[in-house]
Order: C-alpha cells, then sequence, then structure tokens
C-alpha cells in the first residue's frame, strides 16, 4: 500500500471531521503542527475546548523512524525501521448528557509487515439503552459491508481491550477495536476509511440529541467523578499511551486525550436505583443486537 | 525482628498522625476496616476530605499471602510466602499554599530476608526555597542520628524515583526515599519510627504557616492543574500503585493517594516570572542543603 496516499487519505479525514464538529458546535479549533524529533514527519494535533465541547483532540499523524531497543520487542514484526500514519479522536463534551467518544484509525509498516489497526468506543455518563444499541447498529452496518465476521470480533476485542480490570468494570460500553488487518489489503483501507468518515455522523447523532438538555451540578460532578475512570484506564492501561510515553512522543498529543477535570472520592458508589447507578449495568461486555 | 511488634508500633504511628491532624484541622476521619481477600491480615483505612484537608488518607495495613507468579519475580527475594506491614500517608490540602504531602514506611519479609522501605516527599505549588531548605534540614537532622550517608543517599534516592520522565520534572522538591534496609537491624525500625513519629510535626508546620492565607480562583486552578502530574506519577510510574493493582489489593485503599480533583489543560505553561513559574525552577534535582 503506498504510504503517502494513506497519509493523505488520513489528512482528509481529519480536516473532514474537525470541520464537520467545528460547524456542530461553533466552536472554533486550535491547531498545533509539530516535526517528529526522533525522525522523520510529525502531525497535526487539533484542540477544541470551553465550549460545548469542554475538550477535544482530533489528531493526525504521519512519521517514520527507528524503534529503540526496548520497544523493538513489544510490537510485532521485526527490524527497528518503521513508519506509522494515524487520526485520533478523543472527544469530551460539556454536558453529561452527551457521552465521551474516542476513535482512532491507523496503517503501521515494519520491515515488510505492513497493517491497519484502530477503533471506535463510547463513554457514557447517562444513557439510554436504546442509544446504545442504536449506535451498535450502526457499527455492524459499517462492518457488514466488508466481513461478516467483523462487527462479532471487534466488538468482542473492544470488551477485551477497553476493560479497567482493577475496577471491573469496562470504561464504556464498547464498540470496535481492532489491530493487525493486513495491510495490503484495499478492502481493509476502505474499512477504515468507513469508521472516519462516520465518525462524526456518530458522534454528531448524540451531540444534536442531548446537547440542549439542562443538568444540573450532581450530574456534572458524576461526569467528572466517571471521568477518572478514564485517566485511570488511560494511564495504567491504554497501549498508545504508554508506547507514546516510552518512545518520548508529543507529550502534549499524547495526553490530550485526558479529560479536562476529573475527580477522585473515596470509596464513592451511586445510591440504589439512581440515574448514575444505571450506567454501571452497562458496564460490562453485553451483546447489544441480540 | 518481630512482626507482631512492628506492626503494633506501626498502628500506634497510624494513631498518632491521625489524632495530630485531626487535632490541627478539626476535621475527623472516616475509618474503614478491611481484610485482605487473598491472605490474611488486613488494614485500616483512615479518610479526611471536605474540609482544610481536602483530602488525605492516613492507612494501616500488616498483611501475609503468597505472591502470584507475576509479581514475584518483581521483587526482591525468592519464595511465595510474604508478610508486610506499613503506614502511608498522602494529604492534599485544600489551600493551595499549603503543599500536599507523602510519607510511607514499611518491613517486608519474604522466607527469610527481611527489610524495611519508606520515604517522605513534598509536592507544593506555591512555596518559598527557605521553606524548602527547613524542610529538608529537618530530614537530615533525622538521617544524621541513625547513619551520615543516610540523608545523602535517600535524598538522591528520592529524586531518582519521584520522577515524571515523560514531563520531565520532579514530582515535587523531593525528600527521602529508601528500600532493602536491613530488616534485623533495630537501628533501622529506630529510624523508620522516628520518620513516622516525625511526620505531623513536618506537615503541620506547612499547615498551621500558610492556611489561612487566602487564595484566588486562580491558585486554586493552578493546583488543580498540577496535581494532574500527581495523578500521572501515582499510575503510570509508582511502584506501590503498580504492585496494588497488579495482585488486587483493596483498590479504594491504593487509589486513596490520587488528588480529590485534577485538571488537563492541552499545552498549558505558567507565564514568564508568574508566581506559578517559580515552582517549576524547584521541580529538578537540587541540592538543598549546600
Amino acid at each position: 500500500m503506498n504510504r503517502e496516499k494513506i497519509s493523505i487519505l488520513f489528512k482528509d479525514i481529519q480536516d473532514n471531521i474537525s470541520d464537520k464538529i467545528k460547524s456542530a458546535t461553533g466552536q472554533n479549533y486550535l491547531e498545533d503542527k509539530w516535526n517528529y524529533g526522533s525522525g522523520k514527519g510529525g502531525g497535526r494535533t487539533r484542540i477544541f475546548s470551553n465550549g460545548d465541547i469542554e475538550k477535544a483532540g482530533v489528531n493526525f499523524s504521519s512519521l517514520s523512524g527507528n524503534l529503540s531497543e526496548k520497544i523493538s520487542n513489544k510490537i510485532k514484526g521485526s527490524g527497528k525501521a518503521f513508519f506509522a500514519t494515524g487520526v485520533s479522536v478523543v472527544i469530551h463534551p460539556k454536558n453529561p448528557f452527551v457521552p465521551s467518544i474516542h476513535m482512532n484509525i491507523r496503517y503501521l509498516e515494519r520491515n515488510n509487515k505492513r497493517w491497519f489497526g484502530g477503533g471506535i468506543d463510547l463513554t457514557p455518563y447517562y444513557i439510554s439503552k436504546k442509544d446504545i444499541i442504536d449506535y451498535h447498529k450502526k457499527l455492524k452496518t459499517i462492518c457488514d459491508k466488508y466481513d461478516d465476521s467483523f462487527y462479532f470480533n471487534f466488538k468482542k476485542q473492544c470488551d477485551d481491550y477497553f476493560y479497567i480490570k482493577h475496577r471491573k468494570e469496562t470504561r464504556g460500553v464498547g464498540g470496535l477495536f481492532f489491530d493487525n488487518l493486513d495491510g495490503e489489503s484495499t478492502e481493509n483501507l476502505n474499512f477504515v476509511e468507513d469508521i472516519g468518515r462516520n465518525f462524526s455522523q456518530i458522534f454528531l447523532t448524540f451531540f444534536n440529541k442531548n446537547n440542549s438538555i439542562k443538568f444540573s451540578n450532581k450530574e456534572k460532578k458524576f461526569q467528572t467523578y466517571r471521568r477518572g475512570r478514564y485517566v485511570e484506564f488511560n494511564l495504567v492501561y491504554d497501549r498508545g499511551t504508554l508506547f507514546g510515553l516510552e518512545t518520548n512522543g508529543r507529550i502534549e498529543s499524547i495526553l490530550m486525550s485526558l479529560p479536562p477535570t476529573s475527580e477522585w472520592i473515596y470509596n464513592w458508589s451511586p445510591e440504589i436505583n439512581s440515574e448514575e447507578s444505571k450506567l454501571y449495568k452497562f458496564l460490562k461486555p453485553i451483546d447489544w443486537l441480540k
């Protein structure tokens, strides 16, 4: 697969997502262009903040270099030279009725190995079962265009990956997670492109539906508390974050995924039958489409 | 060394510290007694919150059990059976002019190996150089009673340990960090006891001096932002936290060290020559007593 072409495509997906968020929210983003210090290439970090989108990063990067000894043994393939390009989006809305969402598509080369990876997952605070089902249906529709096994496999991998072991909770209500998809396949490129192209619509469905709901301090506080779980997952388990920290990546681009605010309250749990308690029923692997 | 005796001593140090904080702040603590699910023993977690002490944990534990395969290779000694007792304190004051502080003393046995570990370190938001020097002088005075090399060695180990590699900053202004001190030595027991007994006075010096200083939203926000670094250190690097998460320790006792609130602002840094910028000059290894 042609590196350049994929980079250009991914860059266009970043443009598309940032434009759609801009139109829907009226917020503009701050853009930082950066160079990859230890090799060639770099990225464009775009940040929305201080509006209905309390904090979001819509990032593109395309870079090549040599893997360090330490990292070299941790990832697939052999040899030190690598190339990586990807789009990574994390949105933390202000309104607790709008879920946080994350999407990533990436293409990697190492020697003569090349592969795609990525996924999308949803982290709600207050949400109806119906909205989760609709979201999973959309993901299945995208997947089914390419391979009947994709949704089932990638949904399971998402549940496995976004699991906060020490809390015995999934980070959110899942979605798709995939890695090691053949990087020579045009079908696979079309698949990751499709995820990137559909992302805005998936997020904006939630945003447009719920952003005007009035929320109380109690609801904001619950969102802030739950964002603590997001921090715990990203700093303790997320391979992308830890890889970035170990490879001396651009720290502000790596940690842009962290929520704007978070809170830790000792031994807190929601009251029985409260609106907050409903979320906890969803924080495990569930077959949403059965 | 007699396990029981050390446990009783450590428990008394926990009582002493929680009583002193209670008297100084007028706040009472919430106590949770817990049993170690995977073995014998347990602990007493004591939490101060919602007052001048915005959040603090003063913990005691004494437990024995068998190390898992995974953990077994990561720590000193051989064999699966272990015994561990310790006191661990983390204080996050409300007022940004009062520093956060952490202290830990512990005793471990594994087969016929036994050793002491622990330390104390300070994480200020606004602080004068003089106050840092006074704090280090106190630590040196304690150390010098036992061994001329202690302060120098343990101060260096503290700088090395509490280093946030991805930020190129130390977590705070250091203190003492030690491990693998001979667990058969009464002198060493006296040393860790001395640290435990002196802790309240060290913290309360800062608290009594600065807790009545009026602070602005800007100053509170800076503290909240800097607390993000505390979270980053504890979840990415702190061996005690990661050990606790991997050994299925009591999660709320392990994560009590996290600050009550924190904030991540994309690419933020203090204005040049601002009060906030002064802190950054201290966040590296400095020979305070030269």
